[in-house]
């Protein structure tokens, strides 16, 4: 499975805001939905074996689980309007049991750390950093976690964190990258496997 | 300079649209605007050197001048929104003769086979296709241009046009991706070259 976390460093952590204004009041959430796209679609069908989280104002985790996702639409707007959804149950979601929103989109209490910690389990983590390795010259892993972060940096605490958990520490290429367009050369290389064998 | 022609079948081809319904109303323009975003964007800065031609509904074509462009943000909406300006000065396009809208925006009629002759004189001209070579098996052009249909297939009379001007017919990837995912990979080939030398 691959899997990607996402944090989102002004992102809302209630349902009160509109959809009409996702890249002004509601804190770069037309970001976090374009790494929703980016995840899961194909010209023709979804990603079934991908696992998206969205890291909330450190606050809320909202999971989309590609087998599960029935609602799903390309654009910004649809997804910023699940996630939504999510928020409207966050009540519901005590401890760190998660609340189902609507099909494969749910919301857990959970900030960045803890996700970290819970997801990392078992994947290998692909830390994203200027000065890491081409990533064409690792050898795909089978369960990759990509652990990125909006149009902000990750805050000092953030990046030792997930220095601690990294098992690699990766570039996409010459150029920085938004953190959707890494996802979508990211997929990229796990479907070439290195390039050579499509 | 790196340039990307995307055809918007049911794109409109005039401003009464809402930028509340791009994926239904307004003839999928969401996928046209996501084109722009990862035709352009940086984490931190905008490729100046590429040029983005939207033809909307075989009718107009808007083009993004990446070194010219003032007012472009990542968000479907904003650029959404500078399609309709671009609309709203359709009627000043007389001729082959271009109006600017807004800096780096301008608008032409003119329609697929018109844009493609257009623009495709001096460059190498790509076709996605899935039974084309692997796109990293191609020696980066200079000046490629590669075309590109929105969610869907390109008509009989277009690939047929398409298939009469292209160098070389590629393929991304095993899969079949979005317009947008598929700029994003072609950006990554290039900028990579070859996937050796960063």
């Amino acid at each position: 499975m691959r899997q990607f976390l996402i944090v989102g460093h002004d992102a809302p952590t209630t349902p009160e805001f509109s959809l009409d204004d996702l890249a002004g009041g509601a804190g770069r959430l037309d970001v976090l939905c374009r790494c929703v796209n980016s995840a899961f679609f194909l010209s023709h069908s979804i990603r079934e074996d991908v696992r998206v989280h969205l890291v909330l104002g450190d606050e809320f985790t909202v999971r989309f689980e590609g087998a599960d996702l029935r609602r799903l639409n390309p654009d910004e707007r649809s997804t910023a309007a699940l996630v939504r959804q999510a928020l409207e149950h966050r009540e519901d979601a005590i401890g760190h049991v998660p609340a189902e929103s609507t099909p494969g989109v749910s919301i857990r209490r959970m900030g960045f750390e803890e996700t970290l910690d819970h997801v990392a389990d078992g994947t290998t983590v692909f830390e994203l950093h200027e000065d890491g390795d081409p990533i064409a010259d690792v050898e795909p892993p089978a369960d990759p976690l990509f652990v990125l972060s909006d149009h902000n940096e990750f805050a000092d605490r953030e990046r030792s964190l997930l220095d601690a958990e990294a098992d690699r520490r990766v570039r996409v290429g010459p150029k920085v990258l938004h953190a959707d367009h890494t996802i979508t050369v990211a997929h990229n290389y796990l479907d070439t496997e290195g390039y050579t064998t499509y």
